[in-house]
């Protein structure tokens, strides 16, 4: 696979995967229809799909098929969507903008925007309930219980309690680490799980799936950071050095630009080892490593 | 069963979610301890712990012991503190007291307040899917999905929003009975519905704690609304004349008082002669209808 059959590989797949959150998710028009109005507008703004994309390269990568990965890709994109929702919330980070639209309570009200991330977050977990019998309950439980905690007071949502309370206080290497572990790692950590519990992963195979995640992770978040100082609007999609304007924990705010860079580098190598160790059928996930480090938005 | 059995049936089954509650949410000094103190100052604010112990009557009187039920009860009382977290914030009722108490944003914040009810809401799914293997993991995958689908944008989540749209506007029965019956019946019904998926009930028994479910909750809500008019701080916790000074979309301001206080006793006749056809071992249910008939706070 070379990196034009990566390009067509993350095509199929985005496809695949848009097609099942727009069967996942009641239609606009379903009634109360604002609240669904806003939820289709957050989750359909043009995002990458790099974390259910992740769950599919996962389960593919120990030899599962895509299609009954899918709900499972569809709930981590419900919660990622809700998390961005709630974090441009203004009693948050007060957010105008987001992929180059305004955020969902700009157009539609705080109260709306708040319900329409409670409904994401519960949506992902009745999608992931739903998964087809082809796979064993046991690991349909194991995973649930593995999602909710990548997302909750230990996970996701305890990593952007650290940030917001990180604003404005001197940065260190180990607080950075944190915040960026939890509030981006556990998520992407558990698409990489999920990936590979659904798709019958031997332990072992899991947990190389497990540091490819740690590692993909940490270079997802680190390059992300980069883009905010260096990144045009054109492409993030993103007002640009606003984390240094509000003294937000990130890498280059620790380490500099470019040792910054070197991190993210070593990082996404060492995914890419990880994903060779995993076999052929990882070949996806081993060129994933290289985009992550050569993204631009 | 008398009613002075009915107290110590209570009592005993509060007393075990209480544990369960205890045991299933982290410690308040767990990293970041924020987001923790604040989940245990909301879930643990004197609640009467009705829904969880809805759980635990469902599934007693379908013949199961209480104890493989706490996961659920504690999932629906997560999911139930959540709701009332978010309910309180500025950007929706805007409420300075919950149960006699400062509400959780108005002690914490909004940011963590926002971020507790998004943890209790994670929380509820982590714990129902660590149910204990007696329980066949198809029931509790049914009864994710249930959980799910009861709290979410067609349940509780689009009662929320049909009745912040309805303030203000003419009061029909109709809007009325929609957001009672999802705002608050929703999950009441899911109590009823879990208790009997996870304690084995066949599909007639199910059918029965449906609607005695439907016809609770709906008693419930409408003395609620009452109580908004004719109850006492010092036993509601709550300030009175709140949903008239609002124009909340209510029974009372639809039907009247005296009306209003007939549709629930008709209503807990209903529930408590439907309890009835379950047999013996619900005599719990039946004598709770009565119980929710006279509650004063």
């Amino acid at each position: 696979m070379k990196t034009t059959e990566l390009e067509s590989y993350l095509a199929e797949r985005r496809q695949l995967v848009q097609e099942a959150l727009a069967r996942n998710l009641p239609p606009p028009d379903t009634y109360p229809p604002v609240v669904h109005q806003a939820m289709h507008y957050s989750l359909f703004a043009g995002g990458k799909r790099l974390r259910p994309i992740l769950v599919l390269a996962a389960g593919e990568a120990v030899g599962s098929q895509p299609e009954p990965l899918l709900p499972a890709a569809c709930a981590v994109e419900f919660i990622h969507t809700y998390s961005l929702i709630h974090d441009d919330l203004p009693a948050m980070d007060n957010d105008d903008y987001r992929r180059g639209r305004p955020t969902c309570h700009k157009v539609y009200g705080e109260a709306i925007a708040l319900l329409a991330g409670d409904a994401l977050l519960t949506l992902a977990f009745e999608v992931l309930s739903r998964i087809p019998a082809t796979i064993p309950p046991e690991r349909i439980l194991r995973a649930t219980r593995e999602l909710a905690a990548s997302a909750g007071s230990q996970g996701l949502i305890g990593g952007q309690v650290v940030d917001m309370e990180a604003e404005g206080q001197p940065v260190t290497l180990e607080k950075v680490n944190y915040i960026h572990n939890h509030k981006t790692g556990s998520l992407i950590r558990a698409c990489l799980r999920l990936g590979g519990i659904l798709g019958g992963a031997g332990e072992e195979q899991l947990a190389l799936l497990t540091r490819y995640g740690e590692a993909l992770g940490l270079a997802f978040q680190i390059t992300d950071d980069i883009l905010d100082i260096t990144g045009d609007f054109s492409q993030t999609g993103k007002q640009g050095g606003v984390d240094a304007a509000r003294g937000k924990a990130t890498y280059p705010a620790c380490l500099g630009v470019e040792a910054s860079r070197q991190k993210a580098g070593e990082l996404c190598a060492e995914a890419g080892a990880l994903a060779r160790a995993l076999g052929p059928a990882a070949e996806p996930l081993e060129l994933l490593a290289g985009f992550v480090l050569r993204r631009q938005g």
